[in-house]
């Protein structure tokens, strides 16, 4: 893991997958994996996401949660939508919460993806139980490595 | 291959990736390949997209024609539109031409689909030189069967 | 393809599966496809043989028939008995015919890989009805371009 | 993790890409995987192997330890002598230390691998830093499940 550092605030314009709107002040005490993803971004389609369906259901007994961000920032009018977004989590079944994130008021990247400074999509963040912010990748991380990774942040927080 | 016999004419609505419409009749004398498809359909985008993409890079010399067809039966309100096509296309680097199928003016399977009676996405369809439908699977076909069909269409049309 | 001359004859010490030893002759009118490789080999094991496997299935019920040849030139020690080889082709269940191909006298590469001028292994084969040599390859040739050389030499012999 | 026991002695007739032996004793402090295979199991060449190499590539900067065990059970005229399994190591780039399990001396399954009570290979086993036996797996484990594992226990060792 490279950093540990306090995470921004997401800025969510709606939640999918969910009925209560998910925080990370809820998620306290969690080990948390985000995927940051456009649903006609090809990397995420073919690599991200389904490495998310299978750490979502390799920890499905574990305290990690798996959480999806939709950071759209091109192909507005494709992928924009929440209908849209709803038919490709139904298609690709998907199950796990998913936010929109909140569009910038001055167009260009989403309010969440630039507090972040991601720098496209897939990006894949871990945060800790205590809540800081452990890892941000963007691209693809080998299943072995974010396995890792998942692994130890569990098992800091069952320790001292 | 399974069948030998004529094609229903396409009812398209619009193409894209090509400054003129394609007709079954302005293919005669070449091999075709078609592939039937939604852009929310995973076997599709994981299976039945790239080997059509692989088939038209490996046959670029050759007398093959590789043909998309959009054919939007449900989720009309994500992938119903051209921008969204566009931009899929756009994202999955498709360069072949593309085929809007025309909806239903009663809703359901658009009427090309509807005319080849099929049974879902993707669906691939091969046509010979003589302009005859030779093959039409539903689901995915090895490369290595494909390959063989087409290779075997190609040299029909050399002979005799 | 991209030659057509007729293939040297083989010099085989041994012949696996098969209760006959196979010759060039006896498989004219047939199209052969020959996957020659060691059994020590990594591209062989993960691509060549497994490529050759699906070809021996997918064409059970044609006119191709499938040959290994096993062209030890280095390793002897550990790939060069019958018994080794016999070993490998029972766990990876390879069932079509096998033929050893004869030591050379003088060291260094195996008399039938040295005819043909074979570069290292995997390299394929393909020899139409007629018995004419039309495809040597070293290295991976992909699904779908092998599948069209069978497709076309097939289909040559049932013409003309 | 399933289990956590005192490993059984290693039993180990020779030692290849090592130039001491390796004891369990030596490992104490470090996590060790250990991959019990055949050089003929395909399963094993296929999944087993390439996995721990991507393990040993990963871990290269951590107290992990990856071991090989050779367990021939079978076949033993082809992957028995320590000339075939050199040749194999060579030739798979497998440059971490493979011990060769020691034959039985009523034949059967060699002397490490029944003391395990292993059910076949792969075989993969995972050592804390404690020199406690914490997980035995027979086929193959996914990436991300065998990266949780290793992380969850480089983790123990730092802490307490």
């Amino acid at each position: 893991m490279n950093i540990s550092i306090p995470p921004a605030p997401w800025q969510v314009q709606q939640w999918l997958n969910t009925p209560e709107p998910i925080t990370l002040a809820g998620l306290r005490g969690r080990v948390v994996l985000v995927i940051a993803f456009q649903m006609l971004c090809p990397g995420c389609v073919s690599r991200g996401l389904p490495q998310a369906l299978r750490a979502h259901s390799l920890f499905a007994d574990s305290d990690l949660a798996v959480i999806g961000l939709h950071t759209v920032f091109e192909h507005h009018e494709a992928q924009g939508s929440r209908a849209a977004l709803a038919a490709f989590l139904h298609e690709y079944r998907i199950g796990f919460p998913v936010g929109i994130d909140a569009p910038s008021a001055y167009g260009g990247l989403p309010q969440t993806m630039q507090a972040y400074n991601m720098q496209g999509t897939p990006t894949t963040l871990l945060i800790d139980r205590k809540g800081q912010l452990r890892l941000q990748h963007f691209g693809h991380l080998e299943d072995m490595e974010l396995g890792a990774a998942i692994g130890r942040l569990l098992e800091q927080g069952t320790q001292g």
